[in-house]
């Protein structure tokens, strides 16, 4: 059984509208950049620790996002996430951006965890078991 | 028979690098976007005309990338585009990141040509034609 | 008398990074916008409002940003704006950025006040009235 | 007698400009950081190196822009600068933003050189005779 999305709330930033009056599409990968963070501390685990104090990376090797409605400054998005696959090395998540009861985007990143060299390392078993989809 | 890819030269930006050392994932999609503007350029089609002339916007509808190898402050990359694709509204652009020999990522940006508000419309003529992947 | 300063908090972002390993210093410019659009909806004055409603604009002519202390990803800043100095068409903020007790950074920026053509107009009298230093 | 600023030409990025049509005001910093560079290299000094090979910083520690005229997508600004004060520990960059043959911007930087660990150090002699804003 799969767990409910985490999700967070985020304003939009003038910052991130671009002068088509809408935000600018790349930055999309910022909020779920932004939810992900959050998502790893709901867990117990600080994506910032995972680095400063096991010296691992979450190398982004894919990232693609579907635009349905666009969103603009000062809108209230909610950006969920979802752990869909975990591997050796890499994991995925799917996002889903909503706006006033629309789904304003949705997609994936996946990620391979390395060293600090960009070698990729086995996740470790504390990390997987958190982030596994289904529990 | 298609054209070979089209390509700019970008010199790597120290605001596009993370902490991780190399350049932010999203920032990619940047430089996908400048490739474009050039791309149309050399076509004679200025896609600020597109937006301040016509009325018309290239709203991207899918946007991705697959990273294979990072790079980071004041590096050189070339960035290729081709289109791959030409429909009645929309039209799919294909990247390559190049660095120092090496593909650094591939992408691909799926556009809907709109009005300005947002509606989908037409690619006219002279734009497909110019843009036409095969000639 | 003065107002305390307004004040909201801020996680940082890893695109806010750069490869220093701290906020790459043009950021905290969002950061002071972030601020003043949330001290605009304290007053009951929504900045988008102010756009989208009187079709008037609030162009940066000045902005500076005084570095003390570097923060990276994932710290928490408390940022703080006050109104200092409100004339006929231009405002004044000034800006502290606050990290685990610490100034991390001081800023001050001007705007004008402008028609969608970028005339400088005179500041509407219920905006002057919230925004006035001292009350 | 001073050295005559150090130019380079920049096209402006989609990515760049926010809702309000034209830049987004803190990426003018952003260009002043390109021409930093270019202007370093200029001068024999690749900015990557001191970072990398001497592990030296110049970290931001104050930064100014008065914005004067707007621009926008597409447009091609010419982003000069030239050091106008140069100390044991830190260094002052003034700059100029022009577009269409009118300012855009004008801005300042000041910088200290420290190690890796944030300590300001001297700067090399080197790169002081270098940077020397008259010869």
């Amino acid at each position: 059984m799969n767990m409910p999305p985490y999700a967070v709330s985020i304003r939009v930033r003038y910052a991130e509208t671009d002068r088509m009056g809408v935000v600018y599409h790349a930055n999309y990968f910022v909020w779920f950049e932004v939810v992900r963070t959050e998502f790893f501390r709901s867990l117990g685990l600080a994506y910032r620790d995972i680095e400063e104090k096991r010296h691992l990376c979450l190398m982004v090797v894919e990232a693609v996002c579907r635009h349905k409605k666009p969103v603009t400054y000062d809108d209230t998005v909610r950006v969920e996430t979802s752990v869909v696959d975990i591997r050796n090395t890499s994991i995925t998540f799917t996002y889903r951006v909503i706006a006033n009861g629309t789904v304003s985007a949705e997609g994936e990143t996946v990620h391979v965890f390395t060293d600090r060299k960009g070698k990729p390392v086995r996740i470790p078993a504390d990390i997987r078991a958190a982030l596994s989809p289904s529990r």
